[in-house]
């Protein structure tokens, strides 16, 4: 069961009971990950991926933002041919409270640390 | 720099200012690992490795225990020949507050949730 409307180019993704913790953590501990996670939560509407400049090529930006998407942080859904990217605040809110907030906040502590 | 103790015998620590959030979160992204944390949280002194009844074998249990020291996440002093664990909790509220609580909380939300 997913979450993902039914159509042929819908995007898999978790549903809220399906996300775990350790694949949370997982796709929120590398930096690129961590940088569209930090803009998406930033940002009060669906981002398109080539919103972000990120200093790796396609395949690898596609790589991260699957990851993501299967680990339950985001949605993405096509907009025309374009993917629109979205935190799923709500669910991960409901499944481990504070969490997010959380590490958003030691991000953003930590590039000010850090400048990078 | 290290915050090890300088004796031949002395495991390798990060410093409190080399400890990245990316690593840390990398080191809480396994269930073995998150759950030798929980234990550690839960202890109120060190504990040692022979302590956790991990199921699987000594060398893997060694690197878990390993990845947790090389992110900062624990620290590790031998006491005779056994490694004694405990929680870096003041590094980590410290650089972020709130972060290792919350993830605890959502930990033990998950068990509850799944009864794993």
């Amino acid at each position: 069961m997913t979450t993902a409307a039914p159509s042929a180019r819908a995007l898999a993704h978790p549903a809220r009971e399906e996300i775990r913790l350790e694949g949370v953590l997982h796709a929120l501990s590398d930096p690129l990950r961590m940088l569209i996670v930090c803009e998406l939560a930033a940002a009060q509407v669906g981002v398109t991926c080539s919103h972000f400049d990120l200093p790796v090529t396609k395949s690898t930006s596609t790589h991260h933002f699957r990851v993501l998407r299967e680990a339950g942080v985001i949605q993405q859904n096509y907009r025309g041919t374009a993917k629109l990217n979205g935190l799923r605040r709500d669910d991960l809110d409901a499944l481990f409270p504070g969490l997010l907030d959380s590490v958003l906040d030691a991000a953003a502590r930590q590039e000010a640390r850090l400048g990078a």
